[in-house]
């Protein structure tokens, strides 16, 4: 056995938390030098940077870049093991959580195990339209991307050419905006020399949002900006347009068939299914409805964050959005209630409520064009993709990963390239010769 | 269509070439400028930087530091098209190759299809013991290792965490060599304090071989420094090891068991079944018995390059080994003799023996350690690292890769850290509560 084991006392408070995103990773970490033992259990042995996951699908990104183990983050924080495994269910009154066959006991338990898209209620979309959460989703949906153009060079018949040229992405917000963007561009400015036979920058990139605007979280002006800054690379954005069937042949909007052999899904949000297991309250996503401090009703000592909890802000009685900064405050808000209760050997009667500093929102459109939503100020263009790649930079883990995306970028820059242009996973071989040949 | 067509003129001579590996590419670039129209098929969309790929096995670079898209390294050169696609047999008398459903003519053929590794006869041990030849390989690898270790830190029972820390590479190349030396560096360096209960320094690593030293292709003073090397590391070499047997409990040597959950395997060498569907003469690793000049007897249109040829030295009259220098070299030399044939608008009827140019062997053992061959010298420790990483570096294709593999490995040196310890394709979850919570 290790000698770094700093579970020697037994007896300690138990803590309990599910998910290593950017929530789970600041309750740890406000726990540390805390007189508690904690297990932290993530289905993946890495934690992931979702905001770039984007370019790791767009080929800018190697997986590495945007992912870090979790073992390595809390190596110097001993009170905490590290635990490769899937929660599958809470019994709220026992105070315990499910894992494969076991039950794991708690005297604190938070919940951060995020969302995932949603299909509205057809999840055999999901096959033909990929969505984006996971390294594994980002490698498949590279993967498509890139064998689409390889089967278009080889595809004589032009109706075909044309479906295995168009991208269809579905859903407006910040992850649709910039695979959008990005797709456009690597068509447009990366690859057209590579191909003989293809026009890869003939490339259609359709866009479809439900609402009236793109970014909907966002203000109209940044809507606008975004919309406007996509047309100038060329990507089609759709407004108001409701997908009502994904095919084989491609996106059905309303009565329309949009042929289209590569469907990207970027909508809708559902709350992980362990929520469901809570027997609360949930919203229509499947949040938990939790209480003003975080915490599941009627359990002071369970908490819900990040974007699998519904909560309403007590000063403008808006939604907490379910980004990145919103999980990392309730992440850090959550252990300071953990510390006081430890420290007075229980929850406190009167516990103050959760509030979110928003401190801005963005989202990338294409190579060094952005929005961005500062108090208020709204920015596009260059300086906004500025402020967002200090931000993502600044907020990437490990010192390494921050050089290498900078250094990608750079790359990209400069030479228009993207480095991770690589198919894995083995690729369909629907050869035909070349008909010059 | 792309403006960018090499192929305006049809009726030009065209040339096959089957493989974007080391003899492939030469093959290609010796034929810049020339006017016929050439072909290259692979089964990937990338190159792949072979002798570095272990590296990707063992997390310490990323699949985009070690691949290079085959299209854009030949954007700029028009007489070539790249597709993606696997050759299934050819026809020699017919001269054509034959792809997915369809016939594809040539004038002249190159096959360059490599090899893989050979299970002795027993394709069933491929599942226990994958190799290392793909991308797809080096992930999957790279996931049984850090899976193994996840695994251990849960196992209660004493017997079964050995077996989960117990890795056993077969076969003592230079690929065996390689992985032994990075698994035992990473458990002993890189990783023991990210676990809380098991102790990673304990992990054993055996290395098996079949010959009574490693490293054959060398010479003596290198097989024993190379031993000597990876025993310092802790690294138990068995020599004169025959593996007779695979099992899920691990691997059978002689009447011997050696309880092992991770076996690797880097023995033997088998060519490409694509060497079977010519019908001429095939050596016992199923390599194509050519001619001096590399053509296929009785076809002075059709080579074999690299590992799938079978070509004994007219100098020295050793076979010429299977390596990346060789393959190099035979591509250039094919790409001269198919000139000359344009040129005269026929095969020239005397023809040069092709002659290999042994610039020195080498192979890594862990961190900065390393044997090398060059020109009967011997060296080993960190001068041969020096030089193995001098000249891999070089080999490398484009300027990216050669600075993020640099960075890489600068990184590796100074933190022991190694930063692509990511585990992708979802995990399996076989959860134990840890007994002292």
């Amino acid at each position: 056995m290790s000698s770094v084991n700093g579970f020697a006392s037994h007896g300690l408070p138990r803590v309990v938390v599910v998910g290593g995103g950017f929530g789970g990773l600041q309750v740890v970490r406000g726990l540390q030098g805390v007189p508690c033992r904690i297990l932290l259990f993530d289905r993946q042995n890495h934690h992931l940077f979702q905001p770039l996951l984007y370019q790791v699908a767009t080929a800018a990104l190697s997986p590495a870049d945007v992912a870090h183990p979790i073992r390595s983050i809390f190596r110097r924080q001993e009170n905490v093991q590290v635990v490769l495994g899937e929660v599958a269910a809470v019994d709220l009154e026992a105070r315990f959580v499910r894992v494969g066959g076991d039950t794991v006991p708690y005297d604190f338990l938070v919940l951060g195990a995020g969302a995932t898209h949603s299909y509205f209620g057809h999840p055999e979309w999901a096959a033909l339209a990929p969505g984006l959460k996971t390294l594994d989703d980002a490698l498949e949906i590279r993967r498509r991307i890139l064998l689409a153009f390889e089967e278009a060079e080889l595809e004589e018949d032009p109706e075909a050419r044309r479906a295995k040229l168009t991208f269809t992405v579905v859903g407006g917000g910040p992850t649709g905006v910039e695979l959008a963007g990005a797709i456009r561009e690597i068509a447009a400015r990366t690859i057209p020399r590579d191909y003989r036979r293809v026009d890869t920058t003939a490339t259609r990139v359709l866009l479809l949002e439900g609402q009236d605007r793109l970014l909907p979280a966002m203000g109209p002006a940044a809507s606008r900006a975004a919309s406007r800054q996509l047309q100038e690379l060329g990507v089609e954005v759709r407004l108001g347009a409701l997908v009502t069937g994904v095919e084989e042949e491609g996106v059905v909007v309303g009565k329309e068939l949009i042929p289209s052999a590569n469907v990207l899904w970027a909508a809708g949000v559902q709350a992980s299914p362990l929520a469901s297991t809570l027997g609360v309250r949930l919203d229509r996503q499947g949040k938990v409805l939790v209480e003003p401090d975080c915490s599941v009703p009627g359990h002071p000592e369970v908490f819900v964050i990040g974007d699998m909890a519904h909560l309403r802000d007590p000063v403008d009685g808006r939604p907490v959005p379910g980004v990145a900064p919103a999980a990392l405050q309730m992440g850090r808000f959550v252990a300071g209630i953990i510390r006081d209760a430890l420290a007075r050997g229980g929850p406190s009667p009167v516990r103050r409520p959760f509030h979110y500093v928003d401190k801005g929102t963005m989202a990338t459109v294409g190579r060094a064009r952005a929005v961005a939503e500062v108090r208020g100020l709204t920015l596009a263009g260059f300086p906004a993709w500025l402020l967002w790649s200090t931000v993502h930079v600044a907020y990437l883990i490990g010192f390494r990963n921050r050089l290498s995306v900078l250094l990608n970028w750079a790359w990209q820059w400069l030479f228009q390239a993207r480095g991770a242009r690589l198919i894995t996973g083995n690729p369909p071989l629907k050869l035909k010769r070349p008909v010059d040949w």
